[in-house]
């Protein structure tokens, strides 16, 4: 599911936006983070118990406790203060908590004998950055160029929870678009003109066009606002209730501090609003900070023009994107007393199940004859044993938009029932017309 | 290129062979490496200059300097020996060399706060053989049954080297394919039937088919002989020379010590035979290990039976897969004036490039709405200037199986003009037809 999922950003992202993909190192020496601001930054605020020892992140401690917010960037005395204010204990043995510290949740590890200083990333993007130079060389980029990576970030988190949406590794899809800052108004937005955006204005969700949005002023620029449509674009097909999403603009003390205007994209789940993607408008932040520490030239020419480019970023966490995706497709269906995983078929972990009516008078082997040969292109799920009813409750559950199954029918004329998950619906084809079916039902849209 | 050959490794082996793919994580607990036994045993013997402090891999440095072969997994003792024997110095100042020691190749990180000691993955099958017992419960597993991880490993190597072929961080798609060991000969043959194997037996290459070779004794067993046969079969469509290939046995010496039986797919390249994967009867070593560290049961039901499962390992370098299919692909046309890189269309970084003879005359628009039309399904470079044979040049060199060219003629009938990378020869087609051709020419096969 993860794979299809990132077949169909490729799709609605990276080459409809005409971006580029690249695939860096996990592992990064300490000057890109010494350059980026983690080494310096990139902390929790953490508290230990003086009795039993247990360590807890001392912003949650402090609000599961006392019901009191204080913001995770606060100085390390405020969160003392609110601790003895509130006479916050350790939630385990109930001892006293020794005082505020800043815990870097950059990994570690030491390169070759030596053990030369280096780091697993906290984001995939810095090696987007640190390459940009010579990716815009080699691949005759122009401005507005967008790079693209998918893969693994690490973060040392002091307390992993709710399954994949806090992960010590997790799965990252970063798009960084390298642009000339002065013409982030010459953006076509033709390309996106059926877009619908939901904003959040002020606690309340507005749905707009993106060139409504931009004259508005709910969008700062027509280059952010294009982006967002192609946003908004790709998750509509993931099949997320979009009814339930909203971009959200993040207020000054809220964004990060490179980030000159930044938008949230949030979806409504039981554990809450959670963070999709993170739109952020970067600035030459991070350009200029590798080209100071690294002494290369981070400028390109964009016409006549040379340019130090500014950045805008849509950082997607896939991890949370997929737990959201199976929240909003599972469904119970009283009625015919089954669960129902109402995945999209492109997307689905099984595509097809093929079963035999029964395993005798050679259908086995014509089952198995059919799932071979189908196989190869899609997910196929054999299945030969137990009742049909409740193989088909099985498909359902796990998502499997159609069954094929064989019968006594199939050897004598050579068809085979087809089942649709949605609406149980069954009809007879024949077997040469089955992989022309799937093509079209599992087709990305 | 990476996605496409992976897409091509799940279609020929993971769902071909009826497999199943998961992805564990990249860090995992020292208890997994003390009973896998990397952390006693996942060493380099190394060496360091007493003068300027440089480090050696000894066995290396030795076979360098004084062309002696002193094998990796010999005592430290023999390398000192070789060493003192032979006069060995320092190759950078010529200083001496202190004594040999072993070096772990696996990379330390600590977990939380407290820094609790866990490694990032030198391999990434552990984390099959840890998830067996509940992937086979909850898949609903029987005997034999594959389970398939691509992802990231990370060794500590002492010198990175040679480009895409010696890296800290690599690369893998690996197979672990679970079976009874008392019924490795029911394996069915019938769908390796057109396989050729090419196994070395004493430097000679010798051609024979699957069942051919267990019958004269070369493979040890249908079972192995299977997973070999899916396997040539895989890299025949990959590009690579096959006639420079060959499945070699390691002698008891070389294999790895809980290798049974262990067979290398090697190719021959210009820096000599390169291992492309490592083909392991692992027998029980690895679920016993982790059945005694860990207390849990690992054996699983086959029918009747209760057994504790053998393993058999096709355990592929994906990073040095692509450099030998790269390095296959290339070749000089002297009589066209063109270095062309023949790659098999569906693995070719870019599908297609779609051109504008001349920008003018409402061509760039006509061109622009073109790749606009494919540029989801397909990686479809846009070029608008220069001289249009030098671009097809640049597309030839970048393996760009298919070239689409709009003129005047395309705005008066609507007709294009395909070319072909590797014959040249050019036709002319409906705009409507671009969809049909390339869906069939960039087809996996």
């Amino acid at each position: 599911m993860k794979n299809k999922f990132l077949g169909l950003w490729r799709r609605e992202l990276v080459r409809r936006g005409g971006m580029m993909e690249i695939d860096g190192s996990q592992i990064m020496s300490e000057s890109v983070f010494e350059a980026s601001g983690h080494l310096a930054g990139f902390t929790d605020p953490i508290v230990k118990c003086t009795g039993c020892g247990a360590t807890f992140r001392a912003d949650r401690l402090i609000s599961e406790s006392a019901g009191i917010e204080v913001p995770e960037a606060s100085d390390t005395a405020e969160f003392d203060r609110a601790i003895s204010d509130n006479g916050v204990k350790c939630s385990g043995c109930g001892g006293a908590l020794g005082g505020t510290e800043r815990f870097n949740m950059i990994f570690k590890v030491g390169i070759g004998p030596g053990g030369e200083p280096a780091y697993l990333r906290p984001e995939t993007c810095q090696s987007i950055f640190v390459d940009f130079p010579r990716i815009f060389k080699t691949m005759r980029g122009r401005l507005p160029l967008g790079i693209a990576q998918v893969g693994k970030s690490f973060r040392n988190e002091i307390s992993p929870r709710q399954s994949l949406l806090r992960l010590r590794e997790f799965y990252q899809a970063e798009i960084e678009v390298f642009c000339n800052p002065g013409k982030l108004d010459e953006a076509d937005l033709a390309e996106v003109a059926g877009a619908v955006l939901r904003v959040d204005q002020g606690g309340k969700t507005v749905e707009t066009g993106c060139a409504e949005a931009v004259e508005s002023g709910i969008i700062p620029n027509r280059f952010v606002a294009y982006h967002l449509g192609l946003l908004a674009e790709f998750y509509e097909k993931t099949g997320i209730d979009m009814g339930k999403s909203r971009f959200r603009r993040l207020g000054e003390k809220e964004k990060a501090f490179y980030a000159e205007a930044a938008f949230d994209f949030e979806v409504e789940t039981t554990v809450g609003w959670l963070e999709l993607v993170a739109c952020n408008y970067r600035s030459d932040y991070d350009l200029s900070a590798h080209a100071k520490k690294s002494g290369e030239k981070f400028e390109v020419m964009d016409g006549e023009e040379k340019v130090l480019p500014h950045v805008f970023e849509m950082s997607m966490g896939i991890d949370r994107s997929l737990y959201t995706i199976l929240e909003h497709s599972l469904r119970e269906d009283a009625e015919n007393e089954r669960t129902v995983l109402s995945v999209r078929p492109y997307l689905a972990p099984v595509h097809v199940g093929v079963l035999s009516l029964v395993k005798k008078g050679g259908l086995r082997e014509k089952t198995d004859e059919i799932h071979g040969a189908i196989r190869r292109d899609y997910d196929a799920f054999l299945d030969h044993s137990g009742a049909i009813g409740r193989r088909y409750r099985r498909l359902d559950e796990i998502g499997a938009p159609l069954a094929i199954t064989i019968d006594h029918r199939t050897l004598e004329d050579g068809t085979v029932t087809v089942r649709r998950r949605d609406t149980m619906e069954q009809d007879r084809i024949k077997i040469d017309e089955i992989n022309g079916l799937l093509s079209t039902e599992l087709a990305y849209p």
